[in-house]
């Protein structure tokens, strides 16, 4: 059972609420794979000009916790305004902490990041920093007072999976106690079952869910592939085995001479 | 919910019986994991010179449907003999067909595995023919009757996962109403969610969960991960991005003039 | 120096010869790569009703070895018939031999190849068996009297690359002596590079290089890639290391408690 | 012909010295590959006592430009101190920046990177940074004045290959103007061959020559692959096809209802 920020929770699953056909299927998506925290960009649904209006009482009526984040924040100003907006809308000290340094790749400006980050812990939040797998970054994070990691593992939206396994299983082995999220690029329930096995201990999700075809059973697809990785790492795995090479003489090789 | 031979199943894992660390672990990773068929070696069990013995009582007492293999045989007259044995021991025509052609990987002889195919179907048996990922010989042995394939995945034991998704795509694409079963290679869950996310319509199992840690948590992560595949499948799952190359005129490139 | 059938060559090219811009550029290309020995589709070039035509009068002018391939062959009386058409139109008994099984994948059909094999090899013919990675098949070959073999890395024109280096590496394992050529699959010269530092002994190509913009260039970069993958396989290369998992206690670790 | 800081190179190789078998294999490696840029360590070199030594005499007896570096240094200052050190020794503006952020994975700190860059080119240097594969590091490193970059493709002395195409990629489409140079976690010549593909001027290698079999043979390898990656890239090289999904009506399929 994580924990983040002294908040136990039983789900590895978290939700971003955003592009659903309708709020009734995100709300569907939310009970059926029993999610219970969810992400909600303070910044695209202010923009409608009505905050605290029907799209955060919706929110506020699945019953679940609330992440607010800071999606679409391009600087450190502008993140941590928002942040504090979002603190009021939601009463919450939680915040999903995104500075974007780039519009195509939508990945984080890790400069900025960790500015923002040092300013909003030093402000009472409890930041979960929107990171890329860069090891170092993930060390200036903590030192600026983040008790939870939210690495990539792929842009957000391309649904390619994990990228390069090898940053994200070394994140894992130098913060063994640290609550690590896997955010972003998660395509289909195989990767975000590869990252649990790999050790993570949650995963969040938007686009895969919200732009299936059936969102509802994505959701509740992606609830099992997660616990599903979750409990083959506690179980202990087999090492892969490179057979190319034989390990007996080869049977008849005078055959060939 | 797949048919084999005429068999409607839920459950879309399909598990070995060899090698557990006790008979009760294999009861009770059957029992949890909600599988409805194993597989049993005749060959193996039947060297401890006890046919109908105190083993093949137990895997009877499992309460489950049998599938008997030829695991170990290298050769057609070999095979075939070793399913007319299983037919008596089991009461039953069902058949993994196994003709081993590599003492290091344990791949399937293929020339054997087609003619030993058509002889045993043409005795009444209901082939399920461990085969490699060759499109050519999957539609060899939908002639010589079979209809359900099990191509693998990778080496026997290997735990290395699908080696080649290109090849396992190929045979789905082209045998779209044959029921297909991913056999041997597997070896964690992840892995398992990727080929039901291909289309394969189930699993086969033994190392993976026999020689797993905990084979009884084990055996349940896997049903919860084949679950999660078949569902992404059936709900739609996105494309991945290639976003590498940036699909809006790149921001402040003047900068770097 | 690789030998094939008992000829010694420098360069461990094989160049195709079909779909070139013009016969000028393959000429070109061929000249410039320094490639030894080209394939020439009978069957292709015969289509055109003209056996000993201008075509073959074109190869024969190039100066090297030419190895006819009877490439579209369906059956097996179709490319035996085809190879003995080959032997009279180049004088030659070396033959490449491919039985197509698959319209889509342009697979061989390892059943045909090999019964073809047999009869060719009965014949006197010098056998290139155009196969998969089937390490079986492999066998079969052999004893059917093949001493070179062709296995594909990726279906023929895909420009996938090596898409199962793990059963690539395992068939040259099991035959370190016989001459084995990677055919069909092959996109860039990364991964001819690659198959040659597997141990392969040399690489045949077509759509690669006919299909790039400047085939003359392609097929010297091909040539500067395979050298240097033989090269890197002879002078011995370092074996990559997982360096996820820290191997020094972590620094600083304590700043995370 | 790549040009870097307005110096014009005819080779796409640069080599590191350190950690070969004896200063005549790394000569005689350097000149067989004809690399016509080196990279020494200060920092190590000078461990010895012995600034301006022997080693550095044989260094600048090599006839090639010497690109100093800053290996081993963990913070800015004593990076900054270090480049200064070097411009005295080697009477050069150039210098490979290194500013080392994790002891396992020996990978940049980008943050003391992006901020000693913008000192030492404040000061007259023309540098080189050792960084990621992060696009926005990459763009602070530019606005800092940097004129090349050089990011990772695996940690140093992994021998990994490029462990994230995607990222490379986005970085070479990003940076059309910039030279980029892959810097670390090259093992085998196939790995420089691909990242060269992808666009990139130049690869610099050190483990991989010097702890080769045969350092001198597997320095002329790379140059050879290098090339060929480069004319590839030049030449137009045939995208990838998926060919697992059939293009024309599966034949015979009524076979199999």
């Amino acid at each position: 059972m994580p924990t983040f920020y002294g908040v136990d929770v039983e789900s590895r699953l978290l939700l971003g609420t955003a592009r659903y056909p309708s709020p009734a299927k995100l709300s569907e998506a939310v009970r059926q794979s029993e999610t219970e925290i969810v992400t909600v960009s303070l910044r695209r649904e202010a923009a409608g000009g009505r905050n605290g209006g029907a799209f955060f009482e919706m929110i506020r009526g699945l019953g679940v916790r609330v992440l607010p984040n800071t999606a679409g924040c391009h600087g450190v100003s502008e993140a941590v305004l928002t942040a504090k907006m979002a603190r009021e809308v939601f009463a919450t000290n939680w915040i999903k902490l995104e500075v974007i340094g780039n519009h195509d790749t939508l990945q984080p400006d890790v400069f900025g990041l960790v500015e923002a980050a040092r300013i909003l812990t030093g402000e009472g939040f409890e930041v979960f920093p929107y990171t890329t797998d860069d090891l170092v970054v993930a060390e200036r994070l903590v030192e600026a007072g983040c008790k939870v990691l939210m690495p990539w593992c792929a842009p957000i939206g391309s649904a390619a999976g994990p990228l390069n396994p090898s940053a994200l299983r070394a994140i894992r082995a130098h913060f063994p106690e640290v609550p690590l999220i896997v955010d972003a690029g998660i395509g289909r329930p195989s990767h975000a079952t590869a990252v649990m096995e790999f050790g993570f201990d949650a995963v969040l999700l938007n686009t895969a869910v919200a732009g299936a075809g059936d969102p509802v059973a994505m959701a509740s697809a992606f609830a099992k592939a997660i616990e599903a990785g979750r409990q083959a790492y506690e179980a202990g795995m087999l090492e892969p085995r490179d057979m190319a090479v034989p390990s007996t003489p080869v049977i008849g090789k005078a055959v060939f001479a």
